[in-house]
């Protein structure tokens, strides 16, 4: 029999979700799980392949109709070793070697990469990069994480992290702080991590948000989620703020276009959610900073595979 | 015979150089000409191709005893079409298929790349990169600019313009425009151009320098050479620039390290010049802000090709 599915898997900080899809990144089954959180790394690996062999075994299939099984996790992925060096995701996974230790449970090979690399491979393989050799993906949560593809595969650099533009710094004197101690990264004034600090700033300099936020509201927990409501009602505090992060991640993408020349540049996380005065503020700054410097045309596109874009591509990952 | 001979083309804005070199990259004849300033593009070619025929001729070899001729060339270069997009080198020369036009004088394969491309290639075949998968260029005179190297090849993107790193905005309030119109790209903080500008702050700012300028001094002419002299007899204004320019150096190699995670980082152009006291400014700056993000070994290392980089670079191209 032809094998013709493929298994992916996104350990993500709260859910865990198991995919099998076709070859064209259709999901098959899914089952998701919370019981990863705070299991030690062999209960972990368990827990994974337990589930991968339910899902395979409810579904009438054998491990050997499968290509491969895919997993995709956020952090520092030494992609060569299949370890993962750090991840915020998993309390306590340190230099950890997770694709050998689910692979002991299986004979098909098992692929392990960074979750951001995932979500771009498989938006190359089933998204909006079918048919091209070349494209970036970004994603604009609650960081910014990115994939390279390059000749139709990852470019993942020699440790595996290539693609970090989210780290990378735009605003030295920033008094943007990101995760990893350093003022002014893009992701740091972008996206996410950026929006307490922002509206807070906002306010102080006297400027009226229409957001109605209770007065014992934690702004750390302030999300798009809530800016994206703010800009159903107009507020204009809210609008501000995603047009800030839209400056941000034109002058990103822009950075990205003299770096890369790439044709494709596919955006998606939360952020995008925004809709399209997000998208033109991105666009508007791209095009403004780039002029006349553009001489083949390059895309700028939201990502069409949706929310699970990220088990997908996990998935994506065995046809690399 | 065997055929082992390359050629290699330099058009400069003043000087244009035409070397033949063995595969090794050793330089066997060069010519330097200045005739080709102020050319219409049908003389130029004209002129390239004569020295090319004549520095094959005098050595008493044949055109098939090359295995090709490679030119390199400031400015914007589709490199599928080998055309000359823009370049500020020669005047008038817009959109003009350059490398048609010399190939049209010869049987052998011509080939055109940007300077910076074609140092990158000649680096990796000849210098410093001999040995590695990948690396990353970045030639620091009066501008930036870079070439990629992945899996042994150059990476160029859609048009040709990748590795763009000097253009990368890195202080988007900046007061120091670049040529490109932009303010804050990497090339305008922290090379040749700024240079002018950052002397000019540093005297307003009541700091004294010890380099004893004439008074009627065009301080735009000021040049790494005066301030390499500055660093020999110890002047603080100086010194002070050349660490500015080397933090920003540093910062644009931390981006870069996020960005490809290359195994290698090899600087090249005639700021290099300034030695160890700017290498460890801008290695220092690289480190502080890499931090216990790198987990594999980067290396920072200067050119060591020299003087004549560019043309043999652009020989190397052939070998591509």
């Amino acid at each position: 029999m032809m094998k013709k599915l493929l298994c992916g898997v996104d350990i993500g900080g709260t859910k865990c979700s198991i995919v099998l899809v076709n070859v064209e990144g259709q999901i098959i089954d899914k089952i998701h799980t919370c019981a990863h959180v705070d299991r030690n790394e062999e209960d972990l690996v368990k827990l994974v392949a337990e589930n991968i062999k339910e899902i395979i075994k409810r579904n009438d299939f054998q491990e050997s109709d499968l290509l491969g099984i895919g997993m995709g996790c956020a952090g520092h992925i030494r992609f060569r070793d299949g370890t993962i060096i750090t991840t915020s995701n998993l309390k306590g996974f340190k230099n950890y070697p997770l694709r050998d230790a689910v692979q002991s449970y299986f004979k098909i090979p098992v692929v392990l990469d960074n979750d951001a690399n995932a979500q771009a491979f498989g938006e190359f393989k089933f998204g909006a990069g079918k048919g091209f050799n070349d494209m970036v993906f970004l994603t604009i949560s609650t960081g910014i994480g990115a994939g390279i593809i390059i000749n139709k595969k990852l470019y993942r650099g020699v440790t595996g992290t290539a693609g970090e533009f989210g780290h990378t710094i735009v605003e030295p004197n920033s008094e943007l702080t990101c995760t990893c101690g350093n003022r002014g990264c893009l992701m740091a004034c972008a996206c996410g991590m950026a929006l307490p600090y922002l509206f807070e700033q906002k306010i102080k300099e006297g400027k009226k948000s229409k957001l109605n936020l209770p007065s014992n509201f934690n702004l750390s927990k302030l999300s798009g989620q809530h800016l994206k409501k703010g800009l159903e009602i107009d507020d204009p505090v809210s609008k501000e703020i995603i047009l800030d992060s839209g400056y941000y991640v034109g002058l990103g993408i822009y950075n990205i276009f003299q770096t890369l020349n790439p044709p494709l540049i596919v955006l998606g996380g939360g952020l995008t959610n925004w809709g399209d005065f997000y998208l033109d503020k991105i666009k508007s700054t791209f095009y403004e900073l780039a002029r006349d410097m553009i001489f083949d045309p390059i895309e700028i596109v939201i990502s069409n595979i949706g929310a699970d874009a990220g088990v997908i591509g996990a998935a994506a990952l065995t046809l690399e």
